[in-house]
């Protein structure tokens, strides 16, 4: 089958675009990426979609027309991909749609603790605006999407997803794996060699590129929206007394399964860095060199806290994301976790950028075959199931 | 198949659960309602949902939260529906949900001369809640669910879809008939004889039921959600001058196709009535008499002036719906409408109440076998489109 897979993660900046060849049913199950392309989002429409997403008072209205312009977005992003890729919409089988998350809250912990608004109460929420239904319509091809309620129903936390998919192609009879991303929020996947599903863990360790893309707008007032190969940092230094502060975050002490977002590492976060460095008298390179060195001691320091089992080869730490075209943040890594071989996805057929994408292209392969496509060590859902709706196709106006 | 059906109209006052038997392949389908109740909303959440849909100001959180705490809500009346019925749920194939409306506004007219918030226009935009991922969850049934945004995606209105089930449970050879349902609103479905499916037209007339609802509402401080059998209608006389202003409210002027809601018939039209009929010297019980009589005036009206082709037999009025239940409402259709066989559906076979669930079954049993389920002649939509989005489930926690 031929599937298109498309994310958007929470920092919003575009959709990623990722044409797979998919075969087989699992165990034995390819994928591999064919094309990949990341498209912006009109500068309006992520504007709408951050400043909804950070809880700005709304109409169900505004949601309503957030939801269908998005699936306009994101189905002119599939039609723009698969001309550039000289694929014709007829010669894909499939869409696997994330969709742009404009809350989340996982279930099984603070569900117990926290409120309900209402008598009968539900185990936590998410929305994952996009309509499927738009995106059907006008490119003809069926699509799955909304993944993350029904694990959620299930009693997981809804999130991550991307491991049931890292499981499926990354794990190994000979090797243990971690699959590390670094999107938005850096997150695990691992996979010890020979595991069963049921032994494979993930979480998020934290920020990855989030806070450090939320610098580089502040400090260039937008001009530069993320820091390209990781220049403006490398020209900076670190602040240790910085470092150690926001290394004191209370996220980085939680014990896993745990997930992150703009809740923890959002606009509040990055007040308090600026603050802070103001009285370490940081100058902006300094402050996202020290947000840089932040992400990689996080993600070692989480690594390094799990006293994974030494086999005779050592882990290998297979890293995508937009992450990996960082060298301070890779140099970093290699140097904080020298017992690891530090492998990019590509090495292993994944192409970095596109991983997540292919990983909503494979979830929406299984959905389609109805096949149970969750994995519950990784949410904590008490059971797997189905993620997914799905919606057929009646061919396009024109054809 | 055993198909349960879940409705909720604007009004919020309950849900509508329906057994039924559905099957075949159209045109030649058979669908009889086994068992039927209605459940009520918990009151808070249906307080919730009427701020909403009128627009309160809310977050990304807010609504998210609604739709899962709706689906808790649905999931537990189809789980007291069939305990009632004597029914396990393993022996149940499918739901068919409709949702919550919160927010409608359909696609073809307004959009073009509306505004749009984005660059990215959508042709309009509707929102229903209640995930079915939840619902899929707690009772071990697939769900088809959210109907009405593949239509608007396919340039339509989004409604009205039950005259897809209306054509195809009540069109014949013989008999040219009419489908009024009197919910919230009082919409009709024209099926002349021997009609192909483009020949079916479809539009909500005015209020039925929503009105009344809301001045009984008012009028007994929250003690009455309705005018049972009409009791207390019939207590009143009729207030001319209140009755011919109202009848120049212009939506009863304009062209079909056309839908009602909330935006014409809601809060403000309430307040318009009781403010008039002050100036009238009305006493409530006169208000609510005149406002049952604008509901069959308004009717009669739009019926009157199709100028349908009359043959050899008389036209079937097949009337469904809460409003059935109100004597004055049918003695005025009936003395308004002389030239029609005015018949209670229980009539060709379809309880009353059951019409608008058993509808959701029978449009989800199509999206169930991929067959296209809308009606692009009652929505305006450019062509057909299979409505529904289709959430596997697998199985209960329990088995």
């Amino acid at each position: 089958m031929r599937v298109v897979g498309l994310m958007s993660g929470t920092s919003a900046d575009g959709v990623d675009v990722a044409l797979a060849r998919i075969h087989g049913t699992p165990p034995r199950i390819s994928a591999t990426v064919e094309r990949f392309v990341t498209l912006p989002y009109p500068a309006d429409v992520r504007e709408a979609i951050l400043r909804i997403a950070e809880g700005a008072a709304v109409t169900a209205g505004d949601i309503s027309e957030l939801n269908f312009v998005l699936g306009e977005v994101f189905a002119k992003c599939a039609l723009t991909a698969l001309r550039r890729f000289g694929v014709s919409p007829a010669d894909v089988d499939l869409i696997g749609s994330h969709g742009q998350t404009i809350f989340h809250q996982g279930g099984t912990r603070r569900s117990r603790s926290g409120h309900s608004n209402f008598s009968v109460r539900a185990a936590g929420s998410t929305l994952q605006v996009g309509e499927p239904a738009v995106i059907a319509a006008r490119t003809g091809i069926p699509v799955v999407a909304d993944f993350r309620p029904a694990d959620i129903a299930a009693g997981g936390q809804g999130a991550p997803l991307v491991p049931f998919a890292d499981y499926l192609l990354l794990r190994s009879a000979k090797f243990s794996r971690i699959a590390l991303n670094l999107g938005g929020i850096a997150n695990v996947t691992i996979i010890p060699a020979g595991a069963q599903p049921q032994e494979v863990t993930a979480f998020d360790t934290g920020p990855a590129n989030m806070v450090i893309d939320a610098l580089m707008r502040r400090f260039t007032r937008g001009q530069q929206m993320f820091d390209s190969d990781g220049a403006f940092a490398q020209r900076g230094r670190l602040l240790p007394g910085l470092l150690r502060t926001l290394m004191e975050h209370p996220y980085f002490a939680k014990r896993s399964p745990k997930t992150a977002g703009r809740e923890q590492f959002g606009h509040a976060f990055v007040e308090e860095i600026l603050s802070r460095a103001a009285a370490h008298r940081g100058r902006p390179q300094d402050v996202v060199h020290t947000v840089t060195i932040l992400t990689a001691a996080s993600i070692a320091q989480a690594l390094v806290k799990m006293r994974l089992k030494q086999g005779a080869a050592a882990w290998e730490l297979i890293v995508s994301g937009g992450g990996t075209h960082n060298p301070l943040l890779m140099a970093q890594l290699a140097a904080l976790l020298p017992s690891f071989r530090i492998l990019p996805s590509s090495a292993v057929g994944i192409p970095e950028d596109a991983k997540e994408a292919l990983a909503f292209a494979l979830l929406a392969y299984e959905a389609w075959h109805e096949r149970p496509n969750s994995l519950p060590s990784a949410t904590g859902a008490r059971r797997t199931a189905i993620l997914g709706k799905i919606v057929h196709a009646c061919g396009t106006e024109h054809g």
